[in-house]
This record gives structure tokens, sequence and C-alpha cells, in this order.
């Protein structure tokens, strides 16, 4: 399929005909302009109020999502884009048609729906012009803005975008709180009208926080009615513009826009031909649904690279989780606290437990090597970590120069002779002035030492001073990496950027981020249970998380450097992780000797896929629970993963996407029966069974627990005495 | 001569002895330190108040030029280093020894100085410390607050610097208006009492200026006292910190540091070891050794830069003067006013008026290579000018792609076949950013097409926004290009960058600099007659001007695009500028027509040097005149221009600086009888008479002209029947 129709009506009106069309067109168009998803599940309504305030109202089933809502852009110095309207052009379309992501959830992504595009002149300002453009797919809403190329339009700098949208009711909300530099905070799930009271409470301490002054939750925002309704609120394709907050009215239950500020307090600059991100708006009466959606990647544009064979899933270790846990490593060589580029740092007082050294390395390539692992990253090989954080400095890392310990040349041979690729570290400690006048340097330098991906990071306060993690200055300079490093045939994992919208649809190198709460922090207080049952439906909403799962040792004590620290979960929800938490990069965390202890429980890491066919949400409830199944991209191979929150249940995992008539082996990692996040977590069993596509399980799954299955096909030998459910 | 002596006294504390020895030190320390010059010409005296603020004092032949003036830096978010100091060491020496510069005003220059280093502990701070270290000189003094890498000083953020210059007396002053971004101001002449009625007619539009908000100058600020002093205030070795202003008490004649803020109001991040720019006093009773001084140049440090032999002096000619004057040509190709990097440029509207095509390039080198110029400036090469200006645009221009009708590869070709260079044309509009995120490409892209040598530009409100042109990020933002142009051995001359302190000493590939209003504004205006009588005092204490002198068809209504604009001098007087105007990198700017009308005046452009074994300050008087001699590098060969401002005068010309019993053939370039800037301006004579080390030359200058003089030896041919004076 891949067709595009003009279904309905379209109206295109002659502008020197304009005059003499009014009193007709004012009637006529005045009225409201409706489109249906193309499940007719979803009916949208766009029409000027009687001030010429475009509104827009959605409904699903009948029920409304969101009740008449007004849109509007307020400028600079000079007319705002708020009212004074009249509506001199709308036209509808259909389209039905897909396509295949180079690395995703599903092979094929179908790309269905009605198209409504409504342009709007403001007769006082000498009829510049702006359009709205809505696209309602069967899964839900987006729309955006578009500023065409005009004579009176050229160049304009917001000064906010009025975007709203009235909730219909006061629903649970999982939240975070709006910030200009983080989205690294915990949930809060809270009816809407109870946000105000916790909000304090919610805004925790983080590196390099900007807490909105409004009150003001992140996107991804996702909600339940009391009716049973999923919505979804977030963006698509940030581009070339500020990231959305949305300010909260606590007792309306209007959402509305609220961009992040460049260093001078402006919103956005912006030159026609151009547009806004798509505003975003996912709706089901299952939450399975929301999770399946992949309506945030239909908005974004096909990539324009035309080679992507060198992009490719990537599975590997890391010289990092020790340096949260163990207390035997740092990324600094040095005991000093004062140190400068150029500097001779083989000079400085070694402290005596830098983890990136050469031996430590060929370890974690042996390891790599020996379990079929891609690659190996390490964090800590470059000079500056002495004091890379807090001082906002603008020079802290040149990306080029190791520690006198960390021999670049001799550890890429040797990964190399292993088959095991290194992933290089870019760490900014925030200073993306500093990263961009060394970027080509730093790029040219990762090709001739064999480095085909690098993890990027942004701790600390952004450098151009003033500007911030989510600011368009920022959304422009992670494209730019993305670009830049798209030159060079490198993969980009970036972490502390701003959250992903769908991007790595057109920058496909970009392939994860963090952007959210990740593992690293279950080394900073723990993360609670329900944490990875709610990211699926806020931060990956917007694309693949780097969420570095696979901690076996999830008793921190164990490394008797003080405290009774946990990983809040079972070793079994660990695994699971792998399934519910997409992405095609995917770290195994852990320090390679925990793997060592429990191999059978890292076989399921050893085997899982990273890329697939299909992806089947199973069963799903934000903040309760996740099983997802997903098809090995290209190979009868399956993947299940399932998750719970603090509480244990049974999940009911059904085998009716698998091929009919054939029996498969399933190999199934389940908690123990006394296993629990708090005791006992490294308690579990595997099985092997045999499934068919007739074949349902119901699993036990313990408190902060999980399961994880994999299934292959078997020879008549190995299947012999399986028990088949 | 190269020593270095402890010659006075010297004390140094052993600080676990600092408290038995308080009492002692607290009296004996107390007393005022005092350096004097090494002729004794000027005596610097230092001291701590009551309170134990520092203060010094500067007189010069027993006439006070700083009364005792406080220093100290206010510190952000940290206790300031303001006052609670005890002198805990006090050093002295005398330096004495000699340097080459790369290209200059002389072959050798003498650093000759008295020091003194105080180091300031604040007992109230945990004996926190700095050092404040002056260096008086015969020509005046420089010091500086330097911040020792110590246990409880790492990073701190300057919040304003508190130095202070009380200045004697109400003297005359040459100034431009303190602002953040721009130093192209004309210059008011007036008592300091008089800033504050003036203040607001100096402060003229310019584009992308930022005034600042209290009463202040901008530096180098000249002064002359009713007793016949010269006193010049700059600073020297501006690195990694803002530029400064001098804010003005026009009650007290108390000037003190005003520094340049950075976005989000900062005003310094700093990191120990490090220290401030030195802030330097030229003094002298002859206006002549003020522009004789090579304080500021010693002040800085020796380049860094193992091979400079690939830098070197260079005349150019350009395709520039026509966009200002001859309404014939401009730097865009197009005639759209909205255009974007990455769109096909050769689909847009010629203007039909595009400048930088193959074919007036070629013109341009073909004139070039007949003249013995070095080089073509080519600006308006490159996509991007139809919308260049005053959008605040991040990405304006990419530096490497050329508009259609300019063959980069073709023309360097041709420009190498006839022994010329072209010189690269980087116009920024002000977004550092973009340019520094291509500087790499564009730098390559320059060698791979055979350019050695790029003119920058910074038209616009800066990118970082929020920045200013002569902040902190932007101070290291010129350096930064300097010094990667230097691994690419490119020269460097910057426009509209922060105004110079001597640096090419340290980057000697950044050979010149505009920052100051220059010919450009005698297009737009014009310049006053005594403007350049004042830039040698001011604006070139920094170091090399790129003035871009040579215009011969002074009268612009010739051109006959509307008004009766003129540039307000003789033709001779832009002769006399390439002497008077220093710079290794002279353009001879007017259109190469203009030249071919007037070939026996543009033989002095051909013929004058760019490099220099010595100069000889014959005259000066600021507001006024200026005539100076200088020797050709390794030639037998001098040159001499003499300037005057509205008024004509008699310049008495010396040749006592010639060898001795040689003659030598003097070409002397005068203003006709009826010579005036204002008629006639092309009105001059040639004459060659015989002159050796015993002539003394009584020399007519017509209002708003100047002299030109080249001499070299004769055969007794070419001597024979000229007349000896």
């Amino acid at each position: 399929m891949n067709f595009k129709q003009n279904l309905l009506v379209r109206f295109r009106l002659d502008r020197k005909l304009l005059g003499l069309l009014l009193v007709w067109t004012s009637n006529f168009l005045m009225q409201a302009q409706v489109i249906t998803s193309p499940n007719k599940n979803l009916s949208l309504q766009f029409e000027l109020t009687t001030n010429g305030v475009p509104s827009y109202q959605l409904s699903y089933k009948d029920k409304s999502v969101i009740k008449p809502s007004t849109l509007g852009i307020e400028i600079k110095d000079a007319p705002s884009f708020m009212d004074g309207f009249s509506l001199t052009d709308s036209a509808q379309s259909l389209v039905d048609d897909s396509w295949n992501p180079v690395m995703g959830e599903e092979k094929i992504i179908r790309n269905n729906y009605n198209e409504l595009v409504v342009t709007l002149a403001q007769a006082k300002n000498n009829n510049r012009y702006i359009r709205i453009r809505f696209r309602l797919f069967n899964d839900g809403l987006g729309f955006r803005y578009e500023f065409p190329k005009q004579t009176d339009l050229n160049y304009f700098v917001i000064k906010e975008e009025h975007t709203e949208f009235k909730l219909a009711g006061d629903h649970k909300i999982f939240w975070i709180p709006g910030d200009y530099d983080t989205n690294e905070y915990a949930y809060t799930t809270s009816k809407i009208s109870e946000i105000p009271s916790l909000m304090k409470k919610a805004t925790i301490e983080i590196n390099s926080q900007f807490p909105i002054k409004d009150l003001a939750v992140q996107t991804p925002s996702m909600m339940k009615t009391a009716d049973g309704l999923y919505v979804n609120i977030h963006e698509a394709a940030l581009i070339n513009y500020p990231a959305m907050s949305l300010n909260i009215d606590a007792k309306t239950f209007k959402m509305s826009s609220h961009l992040t500020p460049d260093a001078v307090g402006n919103n956005g600059y912006m030159q026609t031909d151009t547009q806004t991100p798509w505003r975003t708006i996912v709706v089901s009466d299952k939450a399975t649904e929301i999770l399946a959606s992949k309506m945030i990647l239909n908005l974004n544009e096909p990539t324009k690279y035309k080679d992507v064979s060198w992009i490719k899933p990537m599975k590997f270790i890391g010289v990092w989780w020790e340096y949260f846990v163990a207390g035997k490593s740092t990324w600094a060589y040095g005991k000093e606290n004062n140190v400068k580029l150029g500097q001779d740092f083989s000079k400085l007082t070694p402290n005596g437990k830098h983890g990136a050294t050469n031996e430590r390395v060929k370890e974690y390539i042996d390891f790599a090597s020996k379990n079929n692992i891609d690659a190996v990253l390490v964090e800590g090989w470059n000079v500056g970590w002495e004091d890379w954080i807090g001082n906002w400095k603008e020079e802290v890392f040149d990306f080029v120069t190791p520690y006198p310990d960390f021999d670049v040349k001799a550890l890429h041979a040797y990964a190399a002779s292993k088959g095991v690729q290194i992933i290089m570290h870019h760490e900014t400690s925030g200073s993306a002035t500093n990263y961009e006048r060394r970027l080509d340097q730093a790029f040219q330098f990762m090709k001739d030492n064999g480095y085909n991906a690098v993890k990027t990071g942004y701790v600390g306060q952004i450098i151009p001073r003033g500007e911030h993690h989510d600011g368009q200055w920022m959304v422009n300079h992670y494209i730019h990496v993305a670009e830049r490093a798209a030159d060079y045939k490198i993969m980009i994992d970036s972490h502390e950027a701003v959250r992903p919208t769908g991007l790595n649809r057109t920058y496909p190198n970009w392939i994860a981020q963090e952007s959210a709460r990740g593992t690293e922090f279950e080394a900073m207080g723990g993360l609670a249970p329900e944490h990875t049952t709610i990211l699926p439906f806020t931060r990956l909403m917007g694309g693949p998380m780097d969420f570095t799962p696979g901690i076996f040792q999830t008793d921190l004590s164990y490394y008797g450097t003080g405290g009774n620290q946990r990983v809040n979960t079972t070793l079994v929800k660990q695994l699971a992780y792998y399934v519910t938490m997409y992405s095609p990069l995917q770290m195994a965390a852990d320090i390679p000797d925990n793997y060592n202890r429990f191999p059978d429980a890292f076989q399921f890491i050893k085997d899982v896929a990273l890329d697939w066919d299909n992806s089947y949400i199973l069963e799903a409830e934000p903040g309760d629970y996740i099983t997802i199944a997903r098809k090995a991209k290209a190979k009868n191979e399956w993947f299940i993963g399932g998750i719970t929150d603090e509480n244990s249940r049974t999940a009911t995992i059904s085998f009716d996407y698998l091929p009919k008539g054939t029996q498969y082996i399933a190999t199934i990692y389940s908690d123990g029966k006394d296993a629990n996040w708090n005791e006992k977590p490294q308690s579990y069993t595997i099985t092997k069974v045999i499934v068919t596509s007739k074949s349902v399980l119901k699993q036990y799954i313990a408190p902060g627990g999980g399961v994880a299955i994999s299934i292959k096909t078997g020879t008549a030998s190995e299947v012999k005495g399986l028990k088949k459910i």
C-alpha cells in the first residue's frame, strides 16, 4: 500500500478572489473541520472561535480526550499568531503506506492517517498566514504549526507557544517535574489535581537541574482516565526548536505548552519555510496499544542517509558499573583536583584506583570475546576526570588524549584480534562548545583507532552558558553530533541529552539515548520497583533507551563498601529488561565476575536478540506490569520479558504469534518461589518446556521480579522428554 | 643582554613561622614597597591600607600619574580578594633582555624593567593568597593579579575586578564609548569632566552595539595632562578573561575597571594557576615615546609556535571597496532575502551584481600580478550573503560552498600561475559557534585550495546568544581560531574582534585586526581628518591594524551613485598611512581602475615595505599630526609617512637615522599647494631629491593631507641632477 488520496473536501482559494469570496467563505469555513482516524475510533474537530482563535478537540469512541483547546504562537517584537485568523484553505487527505526501519521493534511499520491542513491568514497583519497540520492515526493525533515562506514573514523569534491540551477530567498521571536540564527524576503517580501538593517532594536533587518555576511536568506525559482511557502527550521530530514541557492547571486539568528558553529568554529562532515539532497525543482504551504505537516514529522524516549498512545493533559490557559499586576503581587517574588540558598527566600522582587500565580493559575484552559480546565500553580512558564536574569549566576533555595507563593502539589491536569492538566514551561535562570545536578531531581519532560507536555524556551545566540541555541550541547540537558522526560512520548513544522524539528514524546512527533515570541510580538510592513499568509508557515513547540492565549482584553490600544499598529487582527482572526496555544497543552492565558466578542466567543475555521482526505487547499497565514478546530479526527465535512492580503477580503469556503447527523449546528464566527484590533476589529457576502457538503460560513473578523466556526450534533429541504446555 | 637579578630586598616568609613573625612583619611589611623604572623616570609605590586593601601609585619625573588607587577582585559566591590582606612576601628583580619579533616595527625589541611581586594573604580566609606583579619599564607600568595553585583555591568566578586608576587631574582624553560589542566608534576629544555631557552624542548607532550602561570608555584610553604628560591606559595579553573598559568618575577623575560580562552576568571563570591580563599605563612627556613604546608587546608571552617561517607580511588588493562605493556589485548572488545552507544556490534569481565572479576576480589577479601585489582578497565568494545580517541566525555560512559563478579550483590555478595568492574570507555574522563547528573543515578546504591567509569577520550579535564580542568566551574564541589556524599554517586578519592587546607576539599568525573605525566608514559618513592621528595612540597601541588605506578616488560622487559622500583625506595622506598605520598586512583598498589612473602615486604603494628593522617616531601629537620614518627589513630602504588633521602644517622631517656619509634618493609624494581633503584631494606632486643623515626637510602638508617619502640608494646617473637637501 502506498497511495495518497484527497478524500473529502478540499478548498483552495485564489488569493485574488479572497475579497469577493469573503462573505461566502467566512460562513462556509467558519464551520468546523472534522476528520476521523482510519478506523473511526478517533475524531478531531478544528474550528476558529469568533475572535479567529484556532481551536481543536479530540474524542475517542465518543469519549472526550481533549476538550476544545486553543492553539497559537506568541512572537517577540512582532504581531503574534494568536488570533484574528480566517480560514483561507482547508485540505484533507488519507495516507496509508509503510516503511522499514533500519533497526526496530517491527520490521515493517504501517503509516496510516487522515490529514487535515488548515491555512489561517491574519487580515490585520497583511494576510500573513500559517498552517496547522493534523494527522489522525488509529493510535492518536499529531499536529504541528507550519510557517510557509511568504513575503511578509522570513525571520521571527518565538516568545511562547500556546498550545493547550484541555483534559477531560482529573486523570491519573505518571509524571516527573518540568526541568530545563534533566530528565533523571523518579516518577510520581497521582491525580492531576494532586500535582501542586506533590511537586516539592518530587523535585529531588539532581546534578545540574533547572526545575521550571511554573507548575509543569515533562513529556512524555502518561495519563489514565477514570473510565479506562490511556492518554499520552509528547512531541515528535524535535528539530531546531526547544523541547516542550507542560504547564499544569490543576483545577481545570488544562495542560499547555512551555518551551525551554535560551540564554536570553527567547523560545525559538525561526526562519520560514519552517515548522514546530509535532505535538502528539497517543490514545487507546488498551494500555498495550500505547506501547505498540509507532505514531511518533511515523511523524518523523525518513532518513536522508544514503548508506545505512554500517548501522548495527550492539551488545556490550563496559568498564562502568564498577565505578558506581565496587569502590575499587575511578574514572580519574590522578589524586589531584585541579588539572588542565595540555599538562603532562603522566606526572600526576596516581590515585591507584584508575579503572580504564590496559590490564583491566583486556580482561573485559577477553570476557566479551568468550561470551560473544560485541563490544566493550571504556569510560575514564581519557585525561581530565580529576576535576571534570561542577566547575562550569569549558575545556575539561579533549577526547583524544588517553591516560598514561591506557594504550589506545595496543588495546584496539588486542580487541580486534579477539573480534571485539571498543566503544568510545565522550563525556562533555555539559561543555557542548568544547565538544563541537573538537568534534572533527575526536571522530577522526576514533576512525584512526577502530572505534565505530561512541557513548556521549552531558553531565553538568551547559556551555554555552545560559543555554539548557533541552533548549533549541542543544537540540540542534545533538543532531549536529549525530549528523557529523554519520559522516564518519559512527553510531551515537547519548546520555543526559534531551528526551528523544523519534529522531532515530531520521538519524538512525543515533541509536539510543539515556535521558531518564536509569540503572546508575540503582547505585545512588535505588529505583522504585515500579519505575521500569512506567518508563516504556513515558521515556521510551520517544525512542530506544540505553537503560543498562543486567545487574546480577543486586545486593551492593556484597562489595563491602558500606551501606545496604541495593538494586531493587530480582536477578530475573534484570533479564526481562532486555525485552521490555527496547534498544538496539544493550549493555550487560554488571561486572564480568558476577556473570561468571551465574553462567546459566547469563545465557539469556548472550542469547537475546537486539533487533526484531515483530513485537507483541501481551500485557501492560503503567506502574504495575508489562509483558512483551518479540521475534528476532530474520530468525525463528522469540524472546519474552515480563516484569512487575513491588507486587507479585501471575503473568498470562500467550504464544499465538508462533507459527502454527510447530513445536518450539522455551527456556524459562523465572523468579524462585522465595525470591523478592529485597530478599533472595538471586533465587531463580531455569526450565525448558515445549510451546506451540496454542500454548498459554501462567507464570508467577515475584515482588519486584520478572520472567524471561527464549524460544527456539529444537532438534528431536532436544525436544525429547520436555514437558509441553 | 639577558640576565635576571634580584636587586633590592627580598622577603619570603616560612608559613609555619607566620604566627611568630606576625608583629615584626606587620610593622616591617606595612611599609610601602617602591620600585623605579630603569631610567628612574617612573616610580611605583605599593602598600596595604590599614584595612589590608592593596593600593598603588605611580609618578613620572615627580609628577603624579596615578594617585593612590586601590586594587581588588570581587568573587561570586565566595569571599572576595578585596581587603583583609597582609603582605607575606615581596620580591624585586631587574630584567634587561631583548627579543626578535617575527614581524614588526623593530627588528630587536628591548625588554627592560624592574619588577615587584607582592604576595598577599587573607588571614580571615584561611590564608588564601594572591600575588600582584608590577613591571616598571622606562615607558610605563604593567601589573596583573595572579592566583597561584593552592589548597583552598581552585575554581572561582569573578563578579567584578576593582582596579582603580585615580588620575591626577581633569586631563584631555581621546575616547570612544564603552561598549561590549563594538570598537567602531568615532573619537571624541574632551576633558574627563566633559564625558558625561558628551556621551549620548558620542554613542552613535553602529551595527550590533551594546553600550555600557555605566559611564565608561574603552581602552586604549589616551590622555594628556595640563602639564604635558601623555598617559595611555590599556591592557596586555588578554587571554581567558573578558576585555576591560574603564568606568569614569568625571568629578574625581577616577577610572576603574569594568569587565565585559557573559550571558549570565558573570565576569570571568578562573582556575588556578592563573592570572588576569596586564593592566598597562604607558607614560611619557613626549607623545612620540607613546607611539614608540613596545611595553605591551613585552608584557605578552613569546610564541610557542616552533615554526614561524610560513608567517609573512602581505600586500593585497581585494574585491571589497566596490561593494561600498561603486554601487555596481554586491556580496550576494541572489535576489532572495531568505536562504538556507544546503539549498541549491544556483537556482536563486541572480541579482546581476554579484562581485566575486570568476571574471572580476581574474581582473584583480591580473592587476596584482602586474603590480607585484602579493594577494587578492575576495569577499562574497561563498553562499549565504542574501540574508546574512540582522537575524541572529546561527548557520549563515558554511565557509566551503562557493557561489555558482566562483570557481575555487580554477581561480586558484589561475592565481598560482600568476604568482598571486587569494586571501580567503570567513564572515561569521557573529555566529562563533557555527564557525567553530565548521573550522576544521573550513581550514582544510583552504589548504586544499591553496589559501594561506583568511580575513575573518564578526558582524552581528554574537552566538552563543548573550555573549559579547569582548567577553571571555569570545576572547578565547579568537585565540582558538588563531591557534587552530596555526595548525594549518594559516594567517588570520580578524575584523570586528575584540581590541588587540599585543597577542600578535604570542600568536604571530594573527597578523592584523580591524577592531576600530576603519576606512569602510569613509564610505558610510566619513572619518574625521583627525581620526587617523588618534588611532595610533589608541587602537594601534594593542597591535597592527588592517585599516585598509590607499583610496585614491576620495570623492565618491565619482561613481554616480548619489550623494556627495567623500573620503576625508587627500590622496597623499592615503599613501602616508602605509607608514603611519603599522601593519604587516596592508591592503591597497581602492579599485584597480583608480590605481591605473594615478600610476605615479601608486608607485609608492608598490614600493612601500611591510616589515621593518627600525622605526623612528619623528613628530606626533594625538589629534593633530604624526610623522614616522621606518627602515625596511633587511634592506637599505626607508619610508616616511606624515599626516595631519583638518589643519595644514609644515612637517619637520629629519633624516639622522640614515647611515652617515651616504647620499640617498628620496622620492617625495606631497600634497599640491591647492590640495585639501575637501577640495582637490587628488592634487599632488612627486619630486626626487638627495638626502643624507644631515638633511632636514620642512614639508607642507595640506588640510587633511599627508606626505609620503621613499628613500633608496641611487646609482650615480640616478643621483645626477637631483637637488640635495
